[in-house]
């Protein structure tokens, strides 16, 4: 089985670490296939970003089609393009924050989503209303942060996150929390470890969910 | 990776069906082990059989700790002892009813449920708004009829089932119908073929859920 | 009438308070029967002590079929069985929870319901939504104790829960509060008396519902 | 116990029927006081007249305050003026449209409201979102008729009702239906058992409802 | 274009702040008669009021179809009398609660409404989800202040307003407060100017609709 | 006041309908501007037109800035890239989706929404959830025809759409229709003389909408 995990945006170390969460969790016969559009934002925090991001990936779903991919990831947790995507692949096409989200309803109770920057919070707030998680979703917590702060080591970005999981758990009674951002999907493990509670990023389970559905035969929605 | 695919009633024909349809999809290196309790009701119809046979989910959920299993399936599409069963393991554990109408949510833009019989249809209901499902699920179809006749061909069980999603995707213009009915697992691929749609059935779904939730590492909610 | 009152647990100085309660509210032509289960959790704290207790439950309703009663109760804040005790009878049954949340929206503007232990809170949950009281519960707050501190006074529970009701009152605007527990049926006077502001146990509720249901002629489910 | 059964509307014959099915299910202690307004609309089909009629039933309140009675019931199945009558005094006040709702949650999975006449569909919609009761209430059924046709045996309103109640029974698989007018309140018991399911008024719940409060020691909300 | 904006309580400095608003912001052939009903509560504080002012607004309806008006406004925040006014005029009538929220809608991603007095809470939260805006409402905060205090300068009252809107931006995270208050139209500028962030009074946003509705030949209810 | 309303899509007759309708509302001092984009989908009828035609709305938005516009409306009824342009100016930005179902509410108590083609039906449903317009709108209705039917008259489209409208006002009881494409807005005052109630398009309330925010000096998002 053949995979396109499409980062939206064009930062390559956050290519890279989507495509080393991915592939950490791909069943032995599956490839995984980790691209960037050409060209695009360097990240994705606004919904002005998330438009332009959407054409990216839309131009990587129309060449896969050419390549011949028997599903696709979006790993950006805002899901660009998404409903757009599904039209043009007879393929299954998950966006990440959709397989978070659904994923962390078979473990949890109540789950609080960890993202950045502030001003993303309305727009993560529809996303959980379009995936129907309300109850699910305790708070969102979104961090005063650019996104390429995660790229950055000596910026302390990790730190901050771990403290703001700390608080979800604390605060929110939430068992678990959702990494609001692909840029999160190395520290996944050592988050988990240090929470002594599951850190769930949705690249590995998007890529989870797009092999299930491919072996069960469930296409895509283009028919 | 060893599951354990509970069907919750006592009618072994379907627990083969079940056995079948979770070995079909099962990855490589899973093994499906399908039991059924040793006392509970025949089938599923009532609320009264519902909380009958979450006991013997739950014991066979706690004899399967003692044996050594990385997840289990509720194989009844009501999810009887689901939360229950959460508490006695730390291995995942998923239902049926969950794993279809989520695994649906990536395919489909509005899905019908085909269930039977026909008083079980508050109870459905109440699960649909348990998972949040309320604006996927276009509507819930009861067939008139016992789940035993699934199990007895000449009862022509067949063919009204295949009518009822005939109207589901006519008159609701779903774009996929869910089978409520573990019943139904040996008819999902014939059904899919004469509606030339996706027909879902539970069991399939719930087992690449459990080999998903191991393999990301996503514990059940004991912890 | 004659009203049978289940507590679902087997601590008996607890079917004591639920049968002390119970008869200080009844009509006078009622008579009230207050019993446990045989067997069966000491206390239901958990998903899995409901489903056990469901089946003692069940089990009541089924005897008190063959006794004779006009209407049942059940009386754990968790109204375990309830929809399947309503299978077995045409006799109306009524839980604690949905009594008490019911008889609060005809005098309350805003309810909190306070209970325990702490890991119950997501069933409380789903208990809110499964009754439509979402608009009307502004929170649930879970006390970080076990039930059966309630059954020992030098335990200092009666404090906690009264400082809790009075944070409820406090931070939630709430204008009564609900007590989530039949332990606490022993204490709503005096809950109500210190806070100034109705306590809600639901042993009460329960039973005048039963006996308006008889009198009006409206049956349960069973028909 | 006194409780005031107040008619909102003018129309005498209303006020019979409302005092006799009060009447019927009174417990022994309790006298019922039934009264309409000296002025106000002879019906209630507007919202224009349940503006004027809420001042009708606060005039009735405030002189009940004076008169020394232990409970209110606002005998309209639109509840004129319910929130406002609370806030006049610390005894119970009971609309029926919100008494039937609540105490038809009890018996039922699903109900039809049969009310008329067309136009006060919206406000009927509000109605049954102000008390939660969007999932219990499966439809609405406004009958094109105005509603002093009840007081009128020769125009043929019974059959129309009957006709009404039977397509709820049947096309919205409702199990019970609520009588959406005090004007009903006196054909309760034949529709009920015309139709072999309960056919609710809620004159007779709003009654049971307030004794209920009263003995349960529930103050209204004034405080 | 003839506009009747009715503050329905009988204060009438009240009544000129509110001309004052709805002048300043009416278009060049739009009249403004800005009106108080002879009787009724001084402020409207509780739902007696707000049903008290329901008649004082109908009748100024009534009185206005007569002296031809092309539409209206119902200037308090507690729309009295809203849903029955519309079923006497052809024009449109159009409320100052739902216009404020509507017109905020458009500009904003989540708002708080500020109001008073404290135990008007519940009939504020009834009307955001009459007109659908829980989403978009984040919060509401009540102060604890009787409504005339808008109209004593001594009191303080403006400050207390300023610094519960800076509670509402900083602790809710709003961009936008709503002034819950038609006594509050005069300050509007002001706040908006020392909060950085737009404070949205509804007789303007109000009076635009109606010029809106005009002018798009939209009719009111009554057809 | 110069307002830009931008025709996502590059049917220019299209363009000229909805110049027309915006011009036929617009308050005197007020200019249009109706544009389309050089480049993009000739009509929008999936979501991937919508993701390439809200590129094109972004950039007239951005021309826009450097013209010197008070306001824009975005005139398909899908809103394409309503989200993303608010972040790109300070001057508001209204969808004609937003705009009618906004304005509706103010003189409907439920709507029926007719739009096309069929597949675009959950994306209607989507915006319809996140406007909360769930309660106003009773039903979606989506034509089986292609968009640009609508720009050939001898298609028949007229007849088609306005039979759909009488089945909106019949069947669903809807009080008024919004007519689901901006194609439609030079039959708006036909319709609504055929229906004998409110037929209403997005274009001219949007207009009226930015008008009333300028006029309110209510900014856009971005600050």
């Amino acid at each position: 089985m053949r995979i396109k995990v499409i980062n939206p945006n064009t930062t390559l170390s956050m290519t890279e670490k989507i495509r080393a969460a991915a592939t950490s969790v791909a069943a032995p016969g599956t490839e995984i296939f980790a691209v960037s559009p050409a060209e695009g934002p360097r990240s994705i925090e606004t919904a002005y970003h998330e438009a332009q991001a959407a054409i990216g990936v839309l131009e990587e779903i129309a060449r896969g089609e050419e390549q011949g991919f028997d599903g696709y990831v979006i790993a950006c947790f805002g899901d660009p393009g998404l409903f757009a995507a599904r039209e043009l692949t007879c393929a299954p096409v998950v966006g990440i924050a959709e397989a978070a989200m659904h994923m962390a309803s078979f473990i949890s109770d109540g789950f609080s989503i960890i993202s950045m920057p502030y001003h993303a919070l309305s727009g993560m707030e529809r996303l959980v209303r379009t995936y129907g998680m309300q109850a699910k979703c305790r708070r969102i917590r979104m961090l005063d942060m650019p996104v390429l702060d995660l790229e950055d080591a000596p910026s302390g970005s990790y730190r901050l996150v771990l403290d703001e999981c700390r608080r979800a758990l604390n605060e929110d009674h939430s068992d678990c929390v959702l990494l609001g951002c692909a840029g999160l999907s190395d520290v996944t493990a050592s988050l988990s470890r240090e929470l002594g509670a599951p850190a769930i990023d949705g690249v590995g389970p998007a890529v989870k969910t797009v092999e299930s559905l491919v072996v069960l035969g469930l296409p895509g929605r283009a028919r």
